[in-house]
């Protein structure tokens, strides 16, 4: 397992010249980053008198966010899975019309797993981005940068996500279910902008004071 | 060391309520992973008869980016150095005016380093920037989408590391000095925000055709 081997070699592995672990990968990390920076500004903010009348917030907040950072670590390898099946579709023999249609039918369902797959890392890191928009404006205020990292992060899982689910768009023939696709990924961008861009406002207004 | 646990670890750690590692640690490792799959980009150009032309620009590429990956992956550990550093100076204790002389020295000292540190990793981030875009616009037009996906980890990298810099700026006695900080970090921050949207606009051109 990729999430198995340490941070040194991880990144070892995605430097070298082999597709994966690529940016697929790279995006559930970054998601699962965040969710784990979110988790810990809980537990800061968990327990401080000052930020008692907050407690069941950060509650549900750390439950949810813990959730997401699993997800998250699952849909590493994942990815990885899932560009691994398209490879293998792709080399497939195409000589006579029997495995020209063999492969065209498994390349169609290696696409759509490979969409798929990014798109439930979109949607987590948009879970996690919800999250930490009220990690940001009620957890400890020593921590509030560390609530701006999570969401910048969680948002470059996304938009990561968001560009592997359109690089195997066009492996899926079915074109309503590929522009249902594109549809849902273009929501989730213009969700997870407005989320950023609402957890950086409060940043910086809790950071200043 | 951070980077020697592995990444399952590494996000527990990071989920803990601890404050190391913490927000700085995540931006300097989201620049790490865009140099490596910036690397990764310029190793499946290398090589390939249709990208002979470019060689020269990925070999420097690949060089360039192979720094900066282990100058990202030092700055990891180095980060939660100097939190600790800070916590410390905090501790100290401040009975009689010499204890506080002494603890005001100690922090200003700590507060110098912890953003020194981060602006380090903003500007070597930066540097991961310039060289994605090149990657993004010369490399393997089948990979471009990880050329993507590392612009966003290289500018959510340098966005983090410069909150990081923000939250130490008021332990800096010196407001010359602060200010000028404030400028340099803002000017990075704009340089990232121009490279990120040339290199989103050339990737999304290239995934189109």
């Amino acid at each position: 397992m990729l999430v198995d081997l340490d941070v040194k070699e991880f990144v070892d592995r995605l430097a070298a010249g082999v597709p994966t672990p690529g940016g697929g990968s790279a995006s559930a990390l970054a998601g699962c980053l965040a969710a784990s920076l979110g988790a810990m500004v809980c537990d800061l903010t968990l327990g401080k008198q000052k930020y008692e009348s907050v407690r069941p917030e950060m509650e549900r907040a750390r439950e949810a966010l813990s959730g997401l950072r699993k997800d998250l670590l699952a849909l590493v390898d994942r990815d990885a899975e899932v560009y691994d099946e398209v490879a293998r579709a792709l080399k497939l023999p195409r000589e006579t019309p029997e495995q020209k249609q063999a492969r065209q039918e498994a390349l169609g369902k290696a696409s759509q797993f490979a969409t798929e797959i990014p798109v439930k890392t979109a949607e987590s890191c948009l879970a996690v981005l919800e999250q930490i928009l009220i990690v940001a404006e009620k957890g400890n205020s020593n921590a509030v940068s560390d609530a701006g990292v999570a969401a910048h992060l969680a948002h470059t899982g996304l938009a990561g996500a968001a560009l592997n689910v359109r690089i195997n768009l066009p492996g899926i023939a079915d074109r309503a279910r590929s522009a249902q696709i594109e549809q849902r990924v273009e929501r989730l961008e213009s969700d997870a902008r407005q989320l950023l861009a609402g957890t950086k406002e409060t940043v910086a207004r809790r950071m200043q004071g």
